[in-house]
């Protein structure tokens, strides 16, 4: 039934920078060596189910626009088979390395948790079965724990243990599942942890039982011997009003709290940043220097709206500066750049799922390539290592290395009259030098 | 001088919520009993001496609009002893428990380093001998790092650490000054550190430069034997696009990870908190789940702006909500209510100083009762309680104290065919009831 | 199937201040008197049908939380008769004088817009016969011109003609239905009017479309001898990336340029002002100063979040502000307070759905008296009057009313050697006198 | 005393793409023929005094971090002289075609407004000599209502009918000499023209001021004879809460309502765009279809901050989406590219400066060239085209033109069961397409 969803299309190739073909690569080009590894290998580029195969295209607003033939319908595991049929094809024409899953997107929910998980295992059968003939592998998966009504006060946190317990059944099955297809990461992400009034919250408990919820994870792989990393996704404001994994700082702090910083990392998003109000080089930035960066959901939000609009990412040069700190901190070990993007719902066509992982892909491997020539060329570096030098100083060192004390710094202040003198910045310098590369 | 600055006014008094006079309290009675102790107690007001005092009525788009005879003039010194002369009289006007100052507001800087230190040395000697007969004391003190051009990168992140030993040489005299004057703690405010690109920044090194710097100050105090508290005050976004102590979870986090979490607790502002889009009580319900919860800084932000308004309190529930999670957190041990607050530019009088204290303390006394109410009565509570009841189980107990892991509870689950149903979380009869308390 | 629902309760009374019990009014009491006319008649109170009885409790991350009898079903128009009953069951509990409703939220869409109509038809007679006997009226019905597929790239402003046109065969069943059950007014809500992107629209075509539409409805209005006041909504942001009638001003100015400015009136709300970055107070003030105040959607946004979160008011000091607004403009002419507002999702009880109303009726009842107090009380009408009193001056009269140049002003100035001196604003005194009517 | 200050630096020439010289251009040539235009007569680019040579580098918590010949010292005046030597070497070396200017960025506050006209006319002389033999043109002046504690409550909008004199006596001072220098627009910023808190405002009374005010200035242009353009700058938020001139849509409901829609134009901003919370390229493609388009103020906000940051426009994708609405609009009669623009606080050379405009004007001139290749290719407009061909047939064109009535229209629609299906927005498409053009 939908083997013809995507019209037979051919994968999308690489044909340079002159192609006027909406559905080539002008810029990313999977084999090009790019500081010494393949454009593909930097980037990792996963698709996602949920958005690309699961949405309706409603919103608040509206109800479905789109038109799958894998919506709707009576028998509900035949459909989540076929809508299989098209992702794998998606991913062919995209060639991507990964692909990404909510238990909840791949198959429909049962009328037990026991029939649920079988829905799953069926669906993960076939992924299976399909991956052993296709280039893609699992980047990760991960169990839905806020759209059905019983987390709608949470998950881990919920006010219930049942509903803790109902949530820690279905993550030991989505995360063996995850094990079982060679997934490279398992992901968490805490939507409905959090509360919308503190009128009915008791904060600091269900701090904890989110610390054991995600202990228990850890736990758990070590126990099946999963080698691929943990993952926490955070993100602010949405969909309750105070999410408890809101930024890279706060999930770092949750971490240290229970003890789990060197067991779990971040899954970052462009969008999630900016609804923190932070931009998306920041949070890579720092979630490298707290040593938890891990994965990267790649998007963009909308500056001037206040939810996740989650677009497909297509602005060069402000992807470049992501790029940038991303390459500077080391690039990827496990993680890689999940689409948890979607096409607008006025989209309505197959081929627009094509066209906005092609745009958006392209825009990325040319921000890649901007990135790299930041690198390469050096000068910004040298620049901030000149601005920093007087950090190699003995009494500098002695300062940062705890050899000094306040009352010695002070002496040597008044005995020296220290009177330093700031210097230019030059920031519209290094804008200016940074529109270079592009 | 300034000796009839404030024309001789009386202090204000407690005249009951039938008074129509708008310089008396009508609900804030200092001597009243509230949920066991005088209200004075529980609020320990402070006036602040940099927006009451040194703040000229400007803006980014205007000059000052405030006439005060201790502005201008040849002697700078002096006029900082007019200036102290009429604080005093403001505190003993408002008959407020405490104030609290920047070093730089105080007294001028000089042309070195060691004539600053003197010049605040004055004033601390005027401060000192005033304090002998008032009945104010010093909430906190703290030094200016972020006023003068040296500190424009940065105090103790700068890329000079010439700067950083100077900050250093200048938190030495403010916090032994403070020390001396029997301040009950001593402030950090880090509107410097943080950084306005990324592109001329190391951003892991600066954090390292400021771990180091606050464990100085920590050293300090221990070796100068000062009992009180050392606070770091959250902001976020003003004045650097990125500042590094940016709300309560992110300095949590930045103290667990230089192993200073019980070192040092928090001074937390509603102006700060909504800027780092956060409610004021979010703010002081994690401060104490996380056990660092020192102070507040009492202002209102304009939720409509996006920069510090500072403006003062005066919406009686949104107040209460506050101080209900500020009560049952326990209140203040060595913090206080400091007035982080400033009159409109427009309101030029001396009696708009002292009117706006009143208003707002008066609206503050106000919900200290309603929030007293909400406890009293305790409805509140008992429904908190009975929602999480379910997890005084024994197995609900076993899974949050780690005796049950993944599989075992994924086990228990499919035995029981557990199927949790959601419950109404009632916010509307919540907030209908809190409403009742007013 | 219904009947039951709302178990049998009967109606809300007045109990005075002093009650605790929660589903009694405090301080609404529609009988007294205020400022000369009763409080039912002074706030209109109306209930909406589609937060209220069509919503099913879901958000961008959950699907449906409520389960109510007239969900789901085989038998959807039966299904829309058990929802009327419980709707007039809640006007009846509240003994609330007005209803509104859009088409889609009262009877199903049917396979063909003429189905559609019939199915609108059909709920629209159980209507009027309830109507006979029950007191609740109507204050407005409106056309449902977004939730829909064909939609999705707007009605009035579509791309397409066909579907501008089959928008206005909806709004001329829609519009004939309120006429005929003796509805107040009729609302237009431009939710799809507006764009995703530039890139794809042609911004002035699409306002002209929206002009002629509007004043389609206009003529028709004149043509079927509606008495009632045609209102259009405000709003931003939501759910369109760029709505054309974004705030007051903006719709304003649509009106002016088509020549519907004495044709058509505003219908506003506290949620979409804030999300324009307006008070509430200031689009109701700016509305009667154009000429433009027609009605008010009444509900609250949250102020930390960016999209329309509706939930019941409750904040009396806040509301007082906006009714202050409403009173010194004139109150209500044909517009009424209507509840634009949701329950939360975890708010699942039906009494949730009586509660909701009647604390935030107490609060809009309560703040009410405060407004009311603000305007008999007199000292701040006082105080402004003395701050603009130069203006009854000859030579500012002269001026304001174009009898002067700027070459006489300017000689003026320069003759009498003015020099003006500012005067204190006195904004925390007026705040605080504020608060003494709370 | 500042005839180095620049270092004798010569004009910044054009270089081309490859090079490497950061005061170079490489992509704005002013010859170069763009859609049969020369670049610099596109874009008309202008260097604003304020930002550039009377900022001192301060912001809310810092003071001066710029040291220039030019501030402090005993004779303003001279001093004044000094700065206008330096603005025009800075014109030469940039090698604009224009300049602006506030009265008081230019020349000192006198002790009287005799003084203060003096003073300006003092410097206009200055301005007159240096212009006959330079290249550059005045692209309009303005004058400061807004920085001095007078009009702290409003200029025109202000409560005392003498400061509404004063400004206005200003104005002329002002206009009179931008006619004098041949200047090709007068510009007026209602920075003050607001309100902080309704509380102590006649909001209605107020705009009737602003109104009269305006009118004065156009009587004014008439009388003197000047042919150039009135404009009015919008800007939401900042310095005042609410201010009255707050995007493209209320400044054109403020016209219309008052008379002025022909008389005076808008002077549209990025970062004010934003503030209001619409994109830039919404701002002028509104301003273009009202008909009240007229000059740009070119800088960037932040888009996660609050106020009006001004930086330097540097992301080359983002000005092309501005700047092809602006092609498309018909680009400049009077108007310019003025940047209103500041170097970050920290950039404290002179060469800092140089560089700042050299980097943007760069940038602008590639977004320039992006955005003539959308139109010259055509693709875009092509697709708008069809996307809305239907509006070419008869019945469509009858609807549009006022030719049908409602009932008409809803006959048709049921006699041809008319069902429009929606067609895909292509909106990624769209994007890549744009995309090709960079």
């Amino acid at each position: 039934m939908t083997a013809h969803f995507f019209d037979a299309a051919k994968p999308v190739a690489y044909e340079g920078p002159e192609s006027r073909n909406p559905l080539a690569f002008r810029w990313y080009n999977p084999d090009e060596i790019v500081l010494g590894k393949r454009m593909e290998d930097h980037l990792r580029f996963a698709v996602c189910y949920w958005h690309s195969f699961a949405w309706p295209g409603s919103d608040p607003f509206g109800g479905q626009t789109f038109e799958r033939p894998w919506f709707g319908g009576d028998d509900p595991l035949a459909l989540a088979r076929a809508k299989a049929d098209v992702a794998f094809d998606l991913f062919r024409i995209l060639d991507v390395p990964f692909f990404t899953f909510h238990d909840r997107d791949i198959a429909p929910e049962g009328a037990s948790l026991a029939e649920s998980d079988r829905n799953v295992k069926a669906i993960g059968d076939i992924f299976a079965a399909r991956m052993e003939t296709a280039k893609v592998k699992l980047l990760w998966g991960t169990a839905n724990l806020f759209s059905h009504r019983r987390y709608m006060a949470g998950a881990a946190s919920n006010p219930d243990p049942d509903v803790f317990a109902y949530a820690a059944a279905q993550v030991k099955t989505v995360f063996d599942l995850t094990h079982a297809l060679g997934g490279e990461n398992y992901v968490l992400w805490g939507g409905r942890e959090g509360y919308e009034t503190l009128l009915n919250t008791d904060f600091r408990r269900e701090l904890d039982q989110l610390g054991r919820f995600l202990s228990l994870v850890v736990e758990h792989k070590h126990k099946i011997g999963f080698k691929g990393q943990i993952l926490i996704e955070p993100k602010p404001k949405e969909p309750t009003k105070h999410q408890y994994d809101y930024d890279v700082a706060t999930v770092y702090a949750f971490l240290r709290r229970y003890g789990l910083e060197h067991e779990v990392k971040l899954n970052l998003e462009q969008n999630h940043a900016i609804l923190a109000g932070h931009s998306f080089e920041h949070e890579i930035a720092l979630a490298f220097a707290l040593g938890v960066f891990g994965s990267l959901d790649i998007n963009r939000g909308d500056y001037l709206l206040g939810w996740d609009t989650d677009q497909f990412a297509m602005n060069v040069p402000e992807l470049a500066l992501a790029l940038y700190e991303f390459l500077k901190g080391g690039g990827f070990t496990s993680g890689g750049l999940n689409f948890d993007a979607k096409i607008r719902r006025q989209s309505l066509d197959p081929v627009d799922l094509i066209q906005a992982h092609v745009g958006s892909m392209d825009a990325i491997g040319r921000a890649l390539k901007v990135a790299a020539a930041m690198i390469e060329d050096g000068e910004l570096a040298r620049f901030v290592d000149a601005r920093y030098a007087g950090w190699e100083g003995e009494e500098a060192k002695a300062m940062l290395a705890g050899r000094r004390s306040l009352d010695e710094i002070a002496a040597r202040v008044h005995a020296e009259g220290l009177d330093p003198k700031p210097r230019s910045g030059r920031q519209e310098y290094l804008e200016t030098l940074a529109n270079r590369y592009l």
